[in-house]
């Protein structure tokens, strides 16, 4: 029997619970040992809880019980999440995690950490909730060097985006009903501002590229404030605005960035809608390959994090091959020095000045697009800012 | 170090062979093991090839030497390779194959094989090429009751199909290219009669699903002859034809079939395009998921097996999650007698007989077409004679 601890009894924490209590003599079967719940830690009571008599608020209960083999942590945030967790696997406790703002800045120490332990950190919950990520990229792997990694990687500005394009809706109407509905938190600057995609483009990153990239390392732009107007713009041109979260490896370095983007219509990433996520990897002998499905959710999250706790329980004495080494500050390349396709929208005022970058331009409803070829943005801008435009947005294009 | 032996120099086993030798201290780590490939082989002989001197043409070499303790098996077809295969894993050798029909046909008795040898019989390249797809579903698997497949699994026709929808080929031109091009065979049923994606289903349907189906329990109708004229008229009604393997959990049987369907435009199966494939996978908690990538290729199969291999010199003494039971012959429910939504196109002769079934029809170019909801086909068919339609086609639809 291998006993098992959850940290943190919230959306996730709570689904891990269910689920290891209502099927557990499928997932025992499936770990090949029975597995039992001992401990959930969270500062609340539960007390009409079925299973109330496991909850504890004192950490060093789960620390001090060698019993306690594999720890879950879906506590979230990297202050205490990240104390737990490295004391866990300081103490030889294989650790899962849902967590990736934890994993997005200290996945590297704690990776080395659970090396030297010879146990393991795991987190495929962590980037598309449900959807089975790092152990593909992880496969990939084994036989093909991974050169760039694209993706849908947050929902909630994925169903905004949707509602403008296929509803016409301003901005702040989707982002109410993303709110109304339970996609978007009150605060929801973390998924609009490009925060969430940009942790999970880490994850990504570093675990294909085998060197940790680090958030502050990315360059972020979010869709706060997007027009509908550019959305509708980006329509007539045969595109559909997403914020995507893009990183390619350049030489001995990489780029990466998370940024609203248009993609031609008829991609598979064109019809990735909703709240859905979809994450595109290229390799060298593989070519493309792509994982679709809901990117959160209760369920979804809280069964990735039981495969993962079922992995730790078979191999508590062997690793899975998922490392990266540590990082550093020249490793990531500045995205807006790289040349890539970008679409310009400005007012239709600018029209004969954008065309003198040598773009066809269209317009519609007092604002004008078009497209210049391999250019880096930083260029963009200097050009622009000869010909006098100042207020126009960049869309990167992506297929 | 652990001797490799290969059975079969043909694309992929070549493919294999070099990824094995060019990369082989990057793939000896990833194994944690020294990978030495030793034997091949071949009733060809490869004289001019660096490594001509680990050409075989005793298979007995392989079996009794037991220092060999992965075999991979590429050279295709069910009767030799099935020989090979069981006598390897008899022998307490793990084995590696991308011949689907093998597996598609003897899975299960090669399953319980390994299982009671406790070695690991992987087949990961046999669905989906380089596309990670059977292991991320033994992964979703872990914490998720499957109960539904669907999947785009042949990249001939769905680059045919593409060919007729984006540039009104008709069918036999599309088929010429795709020879031209070498994505077809000059013998080109196994694809185009839906053969190749009834036995990927089989092994989809069989893992996600516990329990073997087996080629000829799939009623399988494949594009053959496929009408411009049909994929016109769904393109009109907002449609596009794709060959389609889908199976799907009804109590405890289960439905499974290849046939043409028709999938709404928008949808990210509908814009699967040219030699790509998709396996879309749904689960009682996770909801959908699809993985993407080409189906095919030298290089993206080869390293498929090639990261099967990794796995199994990683596990010499462990088992992976991968088996099935064997199945039985009421599993597989007939798919006509399971109500679906389908589309219906006749001659325009038939639209008012059509419009009966209750249908809203639209012309074009001499057809008519129609879309019944939730009938089965076996009931189609017996209103359609009722009403004197006996020249019609049936597509399912599938979003």
């Amino acid at each position: 029997m291998v006993d098992v601890a959850i940290i943190g009894h919230g959306v996730v924490g709570s689904g891990v619970a269910e689920i290891i209590i209502n099927h557990n003599e499928l997932i025992s079967q499936k770990a090949k040992r029975q597995i039992n719940l001992k401990y959930i830690l969270d500062i609340r009571d539960f007390p009409d809880l079925p299973y109330s008599d496991k909850f504890i608020k004192d950490f060093d209960t789960i620390l001090n019980d060698d019993d306690v083999r594999v720890v879950v942590e879906t506590a979230g945030g990297a202050t205490f999440a990240y104390d737990y967790v490295k004391a866990c696997l300081l103490r030889g406790k294989s650790v899962v995690t849902s967590n990736k703002e934890l994993v997005a800045l200290k996945g590297a120490e704690l990776l080395k950490i659970a090396q030297d332990k010879n146990i393991n950190f795991l987190f495929e919950a962590s980037v598309g909730g449900g959807i089975p990520v790092l152990r593909p990229i992880a496969q990939c792997l084994a036989a093909n060097d991974l050169i760039e990694i694209t993706g849908i990687l947050n929902g909630t500005t994925n169903f905004i985006l949707t509602k403008m394009i296929k509803e016409n809706m301003q901005f702040d109407d989707a982002l109410s009903m993303a709110q109304r509905l339970g996609y978007a938190e009150r605060d929801p600057s973390a998924d609009i501002d490009g925060h969430d995609a940009a942790r999970k483009i880490c994850i990504l990153a570093s675990l294909a590229f085998g060197k940790h990239i680090y958030p502050e390392q990315i360059k972020t732009d979010g869709i706060r404030g997007m027009l509908l107007s550019d959305v509708e713009l980006a329509s007539r041109m045969g595109y559909v605005v997403k914020l995507i979260g893009h990183s390619k490896v350049l030489g001995d370095k990489v780029s990466a960035s998370v940024c609203p983007a248009v993609i031609p219509t008829g991609s598979v990433i064109s019809n990735v809608e909703d709240v859905f996520n979809i994450i595109k990897v290229r390799g060298d002998a593989i070519g493309d390959v792509a994982f679709y499905g809901r990117g959160a959710g209760k369920l979804p999250t809280a069964s990735a994090v039981v495969a993962d706790v079922i992995d730790c329980v078979k191999h508590l004495a062997a690793r899975k091959y998922l490392f990266w080494e540590d990082g550093d500050k020249d490793y990531v390349v500045d995205p807006d020095s790289v040349a890539y396709d970008y679409m310009i929208i400005t007012s239709v005022a600018n029209a004969d000045a954008l065309a003198t970058l040598g773009c066809n331009t269209v317009e519609h409803n007092g604002s004008v697009a078009g497209i210049v070829e391999k250019t880096s943005k930083n260029d963009i801008t200097t050009r622009l800012q000869k010909c006098g435009i100042n207020d126009y947005r960049v869309f990167r294009v992506i297929d």
